[in-house]
């Protein structure tokens, strides 16, 4: 998807096409974008982009798609080919990172800092905004592959992670509800006794992150999030989880309004994109950039 | 322990005496550090505090001890009195955060940012450095309680923390160790079996802290760790438990200097105070401090 935009309020034009090859696509999106540069219209552009990314500023391939079973994606250099094709300045990073920086400027965690995004679909993954920038450390936070308490009596599942088998994402995710009981996310009724454990699995995680990243506000995106259901259901189990001991207003009395869904819907990553190229537009010296 | 220090390597005085009643233990303090005070000697004050504290400077009871079962301390104004009798800024923050802060200045996570520091006693925290400073967010972290898998039947032990049974410190602590074996962590003996449980808690908890902060550095001290031997069996487990997920040098291939014992051995914290009265030395708009 590629937006031309100034901020939610003023989308210039928008486009939607199919993931394919590397090079078509890329093609599509610069040929898109191309007007708008040669009419002087687009000061910078934000990439949110599928993983694994090398966001690492001094690492010859910065910019790049890692190995990612994506066929054909693996070592492309997405933001030098956008940078040499459009010379504009290009900021990168993840989808989920995007989101989350989108929320904290126009979404449900504005004013919050720090927040946390989090995406439970094809896959589990969050991205912590601190100081209106996106954590990273080491390398990009994979926060989905945490390790949680899991019952082989009440859930005998093994999980569905290629890495590591049952940790959040291998419990949690679209595709482990997919393998476990043969059915989508979707299509499992809200009555089935099989959402008690997918509440207990994401608030595990979510007690897991407050107690160590201590976010102000919490958004849970993503397709298994869809079941609107699920909202409060979790926000009663982290509280019985947390029992008193993060004691916070927030959390004791407003927990209705401390995990949320996103508020830009589903426009999280494609706004947060747009909030990047801001963030980079304003920046001239940031290494990231 | 009171110190009067540039930096570790210009210590003038220092004084250890043992934790009485709020009012003589705070005299005894002011009383040390008064003639300095008088003499010009000292510009701020750094206070590394035992827990639970309240870190929000919005707060009214901002710099005070909170609810805390040590006899007498509840809701005292630590940080209050020390500035009303000494009149020099006072920093302040808890015991573990002051242990990460003087170890990235001056330790084994000198250079290496974001940062994490976790003490395994008689209770378990953890201090992350991000851009110089401890996080902070809704509150301070309270990372020892995140929930990890416990194997009831390898372990039937049931947990000794008051407010979550199993989590990990409740599964990892040096009480936890007592109530389980009854014998101190230093008493058992290395060959015991027991240890590889205690490995597998201290690797999951790492697991997490490294996917959800991805530090450089990791500095593990406490009673506990004075155990050298476990140090390298914490780093296979960590990375086989992480099973290439995380493709970096860092822990792939260099997990021996990834992981680590404090640089500042039993010091950390006290240096840890200096290292945060110098912080606030030199701010002075920073509504922490």
């Amino acid at each position: 998807m590629c937006v031309v935009a100034g901020d939610p309020g003023h989308i210039l034009d928008e486009m939607r096409f199919m993931t394919s090859t590397p090079e078509e696509t890329l093609r599509r999106v610069v040929g898109f974008f191309q007007p708008f540069v040669a009419a002087g219209q687009i000061h910078a552009i934000g990439v949110a982009s599928f993983g694994p990314l090398d966001l690492n500023p001094q690492s010859p391939t910065y910019g790049f798609i890692a190995a990612t079973p994506k066929p054909g994606w693996s070592n492309t250099d997405v933001r030098g080919t956008l940078q040499r094709a459009l010379q504009v300045k290009i900021a990168f990073d993840t989808d989920v990172n995007a989101a989350a920086l989108g929320e904290s400027m126009w979404g449900a965690s504005k004013g919050c800092d720090p927040s946390l995004y989090l995406t439970i679909g094809t896959g589990i993954g969050g991205g912590y905004i601190k100081d209106g920038r996106p954590l990273i450390g080491l390398l990009n936070p994979e926060m989905g592959h945490i390790r949680i308490p899991h019952s082989r009596e009440l859930d005998p599942f093994i999980g569905s992670c290629p890495f590591h088998g049952d940790c959040f994402e291998g419990l949690a995710s679209g595709p482990a509800i997919e393998k476990r009981l043969g059915l989508t996310g979707a299509a499992v009724p809200e009555e089935a006794a099989f959402w008690d454990l997918e509440v207990d699995y994401i608030a595990s995680a979510l007690m897991n992150y407050i107690l160590t990243l201590s976010p102000k506000k919490i958004i849970l995106g993503g397709g298994v999030m869809q079941r609107e259901f699920l909202f409060p259901k979790i926000r009663r189990r982290v509280r019985e989880l947390l029992n008193g001991y993060v004691s916070s207003k927030s959390v004791l009395e407003d927990i209705d309004d401390y995990i949320l869904p996103p508020g830009l819907g589903t426009q999280s990553g494609s706004l947060g994109a747009i909030a990047l190229a801001m963030q980079i537009d304003d920046s001239s010296d940031n290494p990231r950039f």
